[in-house]
């Protein structure tokens, strides 16, 4: 029984008494949760990172895990190094293979996952979407990744079109989950429009790494913006975040350059952006994290920001710039 | 001779020949920047503080500053400690007698100053008030704060009324300063509205410290979550950030509460939010940092997140909650 109260839950459909308090209990018990991560390094050979991701999920799940979040394109290869017309074959529909894959185990091991998916929306017209399956097995909902990147070795402009369903959280058995997905962590707009849709936690699938010939000195100061931005998101807002990101070296199948060094550091971070979880950078891992969702709201109360927004001053942040 | 070429600069009033000459040689210059920090703990005397700044503004100057940030409130105590009426004995108005002393010294020394003054507009209507002095001494613009905090011990509710002329970044003879104050820091969408407009850097004059009965482990987590967050701004607007708060302990006048030990801890940070500098978190500081502005476009190349922002979507930023 993992019913919870959020807040577009429509109250007239509960029934009076016992319901009520179960719904009460459910609600105490579900504050603290436990998220599974799945920092996963992946081969071409698709059905293998299917059925390893699989088997981490189950095992996740059997620990107590009621929330798994997985790593962007967790299918597959990173193929955005290069842009060829072939690898649309990898995507899919939504619903779709992946979903009743994802949306089985979820149902069989009562747990909600968070993928990350290549969609095929139609012929020529595809996405880079994340699908939340609930713990029935359902499509929760999805998000189709609004801001798409562009650089060398990340050509996703090519095989992504900019998502058309706009930041919004998804309702789900647990609570309402923020999912954005990797460019989209560098927008304070995306986490600030999540959060003011009462999201409960921002979380982020991505995919990131290391070009080679970057100094050792310009990776790290990369990977500490990287998550110094989503913790900053964390602390604007008063929620925790939560990012997978995948790791191990991916080649260039161009060869033009040395491949990504995929940089792993998956992260959970507390609403005053304090780092809860850090993972490695080169290795594998699938770890539960624990966290209290009832941190989010003191921390609101000590730091009112939402109180003292300005909000008739803010119109032109939709300029592209005040020139 | 340390005109600049700003975005905003008049071409037409440029004559030919020799100033074009020297505008290149001195905006090769000016893209290294040195920039002077004054971190202080005040006392209630009020001409002791601001002589001991106005030494360090010397000094500072002498040693090759040519912009020197002060913290927020600088010639006084941090008097937002209690609610009393008297204390609006300590704001004036603007132009006057801070703007003239600082304004002064800018002009002795050629120095941009940063100042933070208790603005008295009117009898009974009072601001927390940024003022920014040119090299020639005159003002070159005032941001009055638009985010005011209202927390047990940070009355300023009480004192100061929300700034009513926007973010607007200020142009000086060294470039366009986005002047922020304090509380704004947390703000994503002010920091954001001062990139879109062309500031080069951030700037926040800033009063924060300790609440004595908090641990120790929640003291750290609330001052990382300060920094964090300007770090994230930092990231977010490839803009370089600089911070300078007061330090030492200053008592409660009403002796509810063991007084604010503010946190020091000024500093200044990269435009990947990396840390070039950060102040002790309980001495005196006056310090230079040196910055190279060209960064700031090398990291905006590299990553441009100002390329993809999904501004048809951001409308909702301007909605106080979305329920």
């Amino acid at each position: 029984m993992f019913i919870r109260l959020v807040g577009t839950f429509p109250l007239k459909t509960l029934s009076k008494g016992k319901n009520i308090v179960i719904l009460q209990r459910i609600y105490a018990i579900s504050l603290k949760m436990k998220i599974g991560l799945i920092q996963q390094h992946n081969t071409a050979d698709r059905s293998d990172n299917m059925a390893r991701l699989a088997g981490k999920i189950r095992k996740l799940a059997q620990e107590g895990a009621v929330l798994i979040v997985l790593q962007e394109l967790h299918n597959s290869l990173y193929f955005c190094q290069v842009e060829n017309v072939d690898y649309f074959d990898l995507a899919e529909p939504i619903p779709g293979p992946s979903t009743a894959f994802f949306g089985e185990l979820a149902k069989q091991l009562q747990v909600v996952i968070v993928t990350s998916l290549f969609e095929r929306r139609a012929p020529g017209l595809y996405h880079n979407t994340a699908v939340v399956l609930d713990k029935d097995g359902s499509i929760a909902g999805k998000y189709r990744k609004m801001h798409i990147p562009d650089d060398p070795a990340y050509y996703e402009k090519f095989y992504f079109t900019p998502g058309d369903i706009g930041f919004k959280p998804i309702d789900t058995s647990i609570g309402r989950l923020g999912v954005l997905v990797c460019w989209d962590q560098w927008y304070p707009e995306a986490a600030r429009l999540m959060a003011l849709q009462g999201a409960e936690l921002l979380i982020y699938p991505t995919a990131i790494g290391y070009e080679s010939s970057d100094t050792a000195e310009e990776q790290q100061r990369q990977r500490m913006a990287w998550q110094t931005v989503q913790r900053g998101h964390a602390v604007a807002n008063g929620l925790h975040v939560v990012t997978v990101n995948r790791v191990g070296h991916e080649a260039d199948p161009s060869g033009q350059t040395n491949g990504i060094q995929f940089w792993g550091t998956s992260f959970v971070a507390g609403p005053q952006g304090e780092l809860i979880y850090e993972a490695s950078q080169d290795e594998e891992e699938s770890i539960i994290v624990d966290i209290d969702l009832k941190r989010s709201e003191q921390v609101r109360r000590w730091w009112p920001f939402l109180r003292d927004r300005r909000i008739e001053n803010y119109t032109d942040i939709t300029k592209r710039f005040m020139d």
